[in-house]
């Protein structure tokens, strides 16, 4: 799934709305610039500050955050300190999460913030701010400061590209779109890699459209459910999830239904494909369960256990590993015994890169699906053997 | 901590009560006996079928089984078919669980249970029946039925060791013990690897002991809770626990303070360390807890997290993941920022094959602990490269 000439809605799970028009990913909404520059927080030079900015002020916005209580500094900042739904920009670093560096890493992140309004002309307030990287490590706010200068500089309608390398860690491809339908354009950034079962948002989204959005926390909300709140890669909620979305209203139409869900589900999917050492994911469907919570909770620990990760791994169509993690969800409670009549694991033996898994619980009439990584060689190698 | 040559009570976690003798393992409590053979369920010929029995009628036992929903056929029979107050005998198969395995399995489970007391001449409802192995794999009961009559003629009152090997699956060295103390002696088998987070037993554990046990099921969760449902492995609670007391009485003596709970501590840390390619054992102290409750959900969302388990093995003293899956683990709440001053990480970097982390979260007076085993190459190697 790595290839970036293919299409954009390259997973089977997404059926994007019929007649969408995939565009340059490089070339944002209208209505919107951004940048992304090299300001030293990254060993090795790479881009590691953005900026992504609403020209106009009419704009409706809205944010998720990490529920972690462990909470970095940026996270808390976003809370306390700005109007989400009023958001004109965002300023994020990669490179250093800013998290578990209390006192000093507050006002950090208030300088960082404060530091991008300035140099945008921006009432403090109206901007975001996000980190990524380090957990632990105080932030060299001075590299970031002259990040901000540089970068407030180069806001480009066409910064997309930059925008979307800025916020990476990890990663091993950018996830990023631009598409149009109806007289309506979208743009999004993501990124991902570990430490990845979000609470309500993935580690770092951005969405910026030229749609009517009247309730844009609403909307994000919603799409969220269907994306990121469906995933996995390794069980662990970040301290700096954050999920945004603005929209300017420009084009004079609403959002085309189902659009802003079929790109956030491919976002997730994208995150979920490069999460750490990842080589394969998988979709798990549960139903027949008695509410759509308990079905939730037999498809996380499914997507979950490490038994079954590394059968995806080794294309292991082992159904009792995933019997056992269903029953394991469903602790102290009476079920009838799950085998291949109510588990179909076969996919896990394909050659394909996406393998799904279904099981038919017998309970009542709950599904719910979610989307996960395998556990690697690779995963155990990059963090058993980095700092992260 | 795998030699054999080495004090059972070997973990610096563990303090036996004073003057405690070890006594040659193959030799159980006086008034059992045991054997160990091999029936032809595991490929290779290896030990596979052991039975333990209690020579007199004078017994007193209880017995704690899986939670998991998807219980296998021997647990559904242990708990509907037997008297856990007055077992005389269990009769136990490595390489097949017969779990997921249906109806088919349930009689073949009743079947075993009925053979092996009809070849020892007890009440069918006095003798437990346990397995481990595969998953989802017709038992071969023809096998089993042979087994039962070789083991039945092997009885021994130095049958602890065949016996141990004989409940072993991929387990790299056995788990047993035989000690006294002030005129009593206890003897105990143990196996584990893998699906290791154990609801309220491990996979498979058997004490026998000839002294006065008043409330042996009281005995039994006690040691329980401070031994076996203090262990994680891979988070996944298997299909097939089973854990087992059996007292005669004969030493007219009760069982000395702490004897019991040291014995079962050191199982369960021998469980821990022999974890499907564990090469370290962490222990994780949680204080400054609002509850109970509270310390045990973070004591092990952090003794779960692949990402300390990972540093665990890498020897890496990554405070920042285990800030995080503190925070993960009390999601939505407000926590104080945990740092450094409220982490100690340091032992996670030293060479010994134990190490000890702490977490002050500065909410209130309670505490809890668990023992957990480190993430490696192995664990995905072992999982993804043979179905098991």
């Amino acid at each position: 799934m790595s290839a970036a000439t293919e299409s954009f809605f390259r997973s089977r799970w997404v059926e994007p709305p019929a007649g969408v028009e995939e565009l340059d990913p490089a070339r944002l909404a209208p209505g919107f610039r951004a940048a992304g520059v090299a300001c030293g927080l990254k060993a090795g030079g790479g881009t590691d500050l953005g900026i992504v900015v609403c020209e106009g002020d009419e704009v409706s916005s809205s944010m998720l955050l990490t529920r972690n209580a462990a909470a970095a500094a940026p996270i808390r900042v976003c809370r306390e300190q700005c109007n989400a739904g009023l958001l004109r920009a965002a300023v994020v670093n990669s490179g250093n999460a800013n998290a578990a560096t209390g006192e000093q890493g507050y006002s950090d992140a208030l300088a960082m913030r404060d530091g991008a309004a300035s140099a945008l002309g921006l009432e403090p307030e109206t901007v975001a701010v996000a980190e990524t990287g380090v957990i632990g490590v105080p932030l060299d706010i001075e590299s970031v400061r002259n990040g901000i200068e540089s970068a407030a500089a180069a806001l480009l309608e066409t910064g997309g590209e930059d925008f979307a390398a800025a916020i990476c860690t990890t990663d091993r491809w950018p996830k990023r779109c631009t598409v149009s339908l109806d007289g309506v354009t979208v743009s999004a950034q993501a990124k991902g890699a570990g430490m990845m079962e979000p609470g309500f948002a993935t580690l770092l989204g951005f969405v910026q459209t030229d749609a009517v959005v009247p309730d844009p926390e609403g909307a994000l909300r919603a799409a969220t459910a269907a994306s990121f709140e469906r995933i996995s890669v390794d069980g662990q909620m970040s301290t700096n999830d954050m999920l945004m979305l603005q929209a300017t209203g420009a084009s004079g139409r609403e959002l085309p239904a189902g659009l802003l869900e079929a790109i956030m589900v491919q976002l997730a999917l994208e995150v979920v494909a490069d999460g750490e050492g990842a080589t394969r994911v998988g979709r798990v469907d549960v139903a027949g369960a008695a509410t759509a919570e308990e079905a939730e909770r037999v498809a996380r620990s499914i997507a979950n256990s490490p038994l079954v990760k590394t059968a995806l791994f080794g294309r292991d169509p082992n159904w009792g590993r995933i019997a056992q993690a269903a029953g394991m969800a469903l602790a102290g409670e009476e079920l009838d015994e799950l085998g291949p009549a109510e588990i179909d694991a076969e996919d896990l033996s394909s050659e394909a890169p996406e393998a799904e898994l279904s099981v038919a619980l017998g309970r009542g009439d709950s599904a719910w699906h979610m989307y996960f990584s395998d556990l690697t060689y690779d995963y155990v190698k990059l963090n058993a053997e980095y700092t992260t």
